[in-house]
């Protein structure tokens, strides 16, 4: 028996799963979540869902989204940990909980913290893992759960654009779209759709649009929140235009927090490694996208940031 | 014998090929056409690619664009029309020619002006129609095809996003994939990649940003143009984003042109119809997307047409 069929029977032979996910959420981590958990429950299954810091308004469009809560209850069978890499990026969601049973992820850099490790760094996101054990483990993907797990494709793609989309993302989008989920709207409702106020906070930051030696940033200053009316503490994903500016090799926000602190976002074109100058200033990410919390004003860590990313950027070149 | 094995046997039995698409083409005229030319040229055949218009240059990364032009030379056993919904669309490209003798097309409003015609309105692009009429007509989908057809598919449907899309358009992806097309290389040329200035000319169209009574709008003077240094007479996609905002049931902009006349675009939300608007200022369009240029300044006709927009939003809702 393999690693998939030993999870399988693990996960059809409980009666109370606990469903995990990781902290700051996004459309995998949720789509995941509810992909397998509503599966579950049209099995009959006791399912608890659980992300350490709830669902994120946008998201709440997702059938059952507000059957997810912060905290479990009771005990378990089972334990099962999605899209997640480590123990860390759970939360604190199991202080008298065992280890999870089961860790389903497609981040090359899980640690396989669990007793059985589904892992495939090929596949480009979670929800499309599970949309191919589902079926294996006699789970029904209806419309709903096709509704869930699309949504984990479109996000962590940004819409079928990410260098991991193979044609097995493209052919369990085409079966999902045939159990029921309607591709067009979940883009939408997922990856369109944006606020008034954020597209006025855009207006604000880029009035202080920059470019020089193929580096292109704004600043975001809490004037321009307050101006433009907007809810957030980041950029409202302007560093995704700035990143499509085809002159420009590195984009970069600049944020200002409350109490002398300067949220910064990086994003690189294909062969740069933007997670170098963030891991500089105590922040993380990937090579194309990362992103650091700086204590300092808004134009002292924007001279000191610029200084650093210019550097890599003759260093990479 | 039936009409698809007709046209291919009218095709594959020509020397002199002449393959025609639209005036102002988008990705899928450009990408139906090099996919369906190159896969001729493989096979032997004397292939014509022409466009009125030429090809706009942010599609000279598709290989062999550079041998579209913009007027036939000499007689041809087979003309192709592509993604053309009527004879006027091909611009004036036929003048000492016969009608064409194949069209293929996916837009319902064909008026099935060939010999042979290939109308399927259910495709969610007419290169989604060539990806499969192609294998079946014995002709190779190479790499360079592969990543014409995906380019085309791509654009019309703006990364899989468009009602249209179906599990067909998904497989037809994979398969593209399959055949070489890098996805997300041509997803990011094809319609991401935007130019410095044009994030510029955002930046001032945004500062006149209006949103009331379920419509948002923008104006775009020539003076903004020309701080911007835009070259374009356009919106620079600006009306993409206004059509994301939430709140919004319609958006439109207002694009001051040279000589006393104002472009106008107008993007609404499922289920209502801009086009009838566009339509009383002599435009056209579809449902969801309309435009019409209209003589008067910008001011005299973003009066006008607000007042007749917001009359359509209050009938139709």
């Amino acid at each position: 028996m393999n690693k998939l069929q030993q999870a399988g029977e693990r996960i059809i032979g409980a009666k109370r799963i606990l469903i995990l996910s990781h902290i700051r959420p996004d459309g995998d981590a949720i789509g995941s979540t509810l992909g397998l958990g509503l599966a579950l429950q049209t099995e009959g299954k006791n399912v608890q869902m659980v992300l350490a810091d709830g669902v994120p308004k946008e998201f709440h469009f997702l059938t059952a989204s507000e059957q997810i809560t912060q905290q479990p209850e009771g005990d378990f069978d089972v334990i099962v940990a999605l899209d997640c890499s480590d123990m860390d990026r759970l939360g604190d969601v199991l202080e008298n909980l065992p280890s999870p049973t089961v860790n389903i992820d497609h981040h090359i850099s899980n640690v396989k913290f669990a007793e059985i490790n589904l892992i495939d760094d090929q596949a480009a996101a979670t929800a499309e893992m599970l949309a191919a054990y589902l079926p294996q483990w006699g789970l029904t993907v209806d419309k709903p759960v096709a509704e869930a797990l699309l949504t984990g494709l479109i996000t962590d793609t940004i819409g079928f654009r990410t260098p991991n989309v193979s044609p097995k993302t493209m052919r369990t989008a085409a079966n999902l779209i045939e159990a029921g989920a309607n591709i067009s709207d979940l883009y939408q409702k997922a990856i369109i759709d944006r606020s008034y106020a954020s597209v006025r906070y855009w207006m604000q930051g880029l009035q202080s649009l920059k470019m020089k030696d193929g580096l292109v940033w704004v600043s975001l200053t809490l004037e321009d929140r307050q101006k433009a009316d907007y809810p957030g503490n980041g950029d409202a994903d302007l560093i995704n235009l700035l990143a499509s500016i085809e002159e420009a090799d590195i984009a970069v926000t600049f944020i200002e927090q409350e109490g002398e602190a300067t949220k910064v976002s990086w994003r690189a074109k294909p062969g740069l490694d933007v997670s170098k100058v963030a891991a500089q200033f105590g922040g993380g990410g990937h090579k194309l996208a990362a992103g650091a919390t700086i204590q300092g004003s808004l134009a002292d860590v924007r001279e000191r940031v610029l200084e650093k990313t210019d550097a890599l950027l003759k260093t990479q070149e």
